[in-house]
């Protein structure tokens, strides 16, 4: 193998692929990055048997040489050493080839580095995956997506499921939930298909895998594949593939979670009750539980409180819009409201209560495609 | 104690004396940090009695009315906790005041924390300098000679007075020397001084001190006053006042460690010099040691190399200029002369060897005001 290739965009790939390399695999091989040479032009693979991503670069793209391959082969490489090494090169071109017993040079203006290679024969292969559910939408809304519900996933292992988003899809409209049991995030968003059949439910990928994904994808409208199979999913961009197998098990039928009375609500502005929570969560940490507490006032004032015995308490007085019900004291883990807070995309939001002791769900008030639910916290 | 603060200011200062305060001390005092009001402004005190930071808010500054003091008096509040809040804190002003039993009262906007304070008597005193030792330097040249010196300072406690910086003032000249017994990074600076005849040596400030010190120095030459005493040094700059205890012990004379004949030298540009050394840092770390080798070669070439059996091993030439002497094979640790480059303030530097066992002396050409000496390492 022997190829010369264009530097920004052979770090830009390598970077990309690095992502699935983890240094603390059991399979060896999985350490390196594979490199394939071709006529049409370089591909690599990183692979931490949950995620592969491959990333393709052409011999040319719009008139510009970026690849010109001598002798096509294919070569495994050390991830760790290799990313490093592409990116301290001098110059913007860089020489690769492969002798004898997978000997690798890499050449770069004055700098050589031989590396020991790895058979590329012992790297697994992709998962095959059949394009029978294939669904489309924009890269920035998926990124969006999945900074607004992954950070809703469990972090622990007693319930393996849960450490995973959910997708469902039907007419037309994906729906991604996440939760750990405590809280609920749930984002719709219309996907383009051509199926208008398209039906799934209980597709459950990783949270880890849909962060790796969140720093591939990129804040453009381009759109992106979705193609799900019984135990993988692909999603394919320009040049880059990235899979991730799914999480076995039933994920809970969340819909009926989600209360339809109200015994008190109101309308309140995102940022000035996000900052109000934040400052009331700087006395709530001690005891690792969060509490917040808050209550109903006259006029539309809403108290926030919290204490920490030792330390001291707080106590900050917001106005909200749209009062109604009973009066309300409820006490809940402010960290979570928080967590949502941030990452809602309106102005406004309008909780509904349902009792001091039953689930609360907070809601944008500009669009009706994102839902955030909670428990309260006993403080008795 | 009342009064009403320009929040900025305040969580300025609150910033700078924080750093002062460790929460693994065991003096309880000390994670809190001391607020004192009196007519003329506010002052907040820092400590961990290696470091003490004093920071002044007047009442008025340029005009501008930063401090309204309702009722002078003092408290103790802990740092954690207060820090955050201040920087939390909704409105532009501030109101802090104290009731009975230390309970302290903060108020901005509609936010209200009650905290719990300590008794600010059982605060220990600042030291009490004699200001018999005093010289001033720009702010920004004492910055750029704690980046020139600070990173060569030992991290081991098997020599403790190696884990500080050496000053030594003589002829209106001022040197600062570090050294971990492997490398030394000297540098010196004309201060300014109404005692021509000032001189000292053996003034050993601990480096972490030094780092802390350079976080609140700012790009500016202003100048700031430094006093030497016995056992402490004090820092002083406009309102702020940095307090840091001396390390006990002889510091090793470091003139006579200098070579001054040279069996090979050459000069060579830093930075391309630099990055080579840095790419072959990637091949030299997984012994630990860093080993880099140099080699001189014909028409004033260096070749620089390492190598790690199982990875690979990387080769690079690179030009240098006035290459004179023997022929030359000298291994060395190639992240500490990496650490002195980076902070050489000159596009050139001159390197002049005594042999391949013997200590070798990096120079700027641009002046002679820095030197960094490194030992060789045995490579068989």
């Amino acid at each position: 193998m022997q190829f010369v290739i264009n530097r920004d965009r052979f770090v830009h790939s390598v970077q990309h692929v690095s992502k699935a390399v983890s240094s603390r695999t059991t399979i060896p091989i999985l350490t390196g990055i594979k490199i394939v040479a071709t006529k049409e032009g370089v591909t690599l693979t990183g692979s931490d048997s949950d995620i592969s991503i491959e990333s393709f670069i052409p011999t040319e793209e719009n008139d510009k040489v970026l690849v010109e391959v001598l002798e096509e082969g294919s070569i495994v490489l050390q991830a760790k050493y290799f990313a490093e090494i592409v990116k301290k090169l001098p110059e913007g071109q860089i020489e690769l080839s492969v002798q004898d017993q997978f000997a690798t040079t890499i050449r770069s203006g004055s700098a050589v580095f031989n590396l020991n290679g790895l058979d590329p024969e012992e790297y697994p292969r992709l998962p095959q995956v059949e394009e029978h559910h294939v669904f489309r939408l924009p890269q920035d809304l998926l990124k969006n997506i999945i900074r607004q519900t992954g950070f809703a996933v469990s972090t622990q292992e007693t319930r393996p499921v849960l450490t995973g988003v959910n997708l469902t899809v039907e007419n037309e409209e994906l729906i991604c939930t996440a939760t750990d049991s405590h809280r609920l995030a749930m984002r719709k968003a219309k996907i383009e298909t051509n199926n208008t059949e398209l039906h799934f439910e209980n597709v459950v990928i990783p949270g880890k895998s849909l962060s790796e994904l969140s720093k591939v994808l990129e804040e453009t409208d381009q759109l992106i594949d979705v193609v799900v199979t019984e135990s993988q999913v692909l999603f394919r961009l320009n040049n880059l593939l990235f899979f991730s197998r799914l999480l076995d098990g039933k994920y809970p039928v969340t819909k009926n979670m989600i209360p339809t009375h109200s015994k008190t609500e109101f309308k309140i502005k995102t940022k000035p009750f996000l900052q109000t929570l934040e400052r009331a969560l700087l006395l709530s940490r001690e005891g690792k539980n969060n509490v917040i507490n808050l209550k109903t006032l006259e006029e539309g004032e809403i108290e926030i409180t919290s204490i920490t015995p030792e330390i001291g308490k707080v106590t900050e007085k917001i106005k909200s819009s749209d009062l109604s019900g009973e009066d309300l004291r409820i006490s809940f883990n402010g960290k979570n409201v928080i967590d949502a807070l941030k990452v809602v995309d309106s102005e406004e939001i309008h909780i509904v209560f349902t009792g001091a002791m039953s689930p609360f769900v907070v809601r944008p008030t500009e669009h009706d495609l994102a839902l955030h639910l909670f428990s309260p916290v006993r403080t008795y």
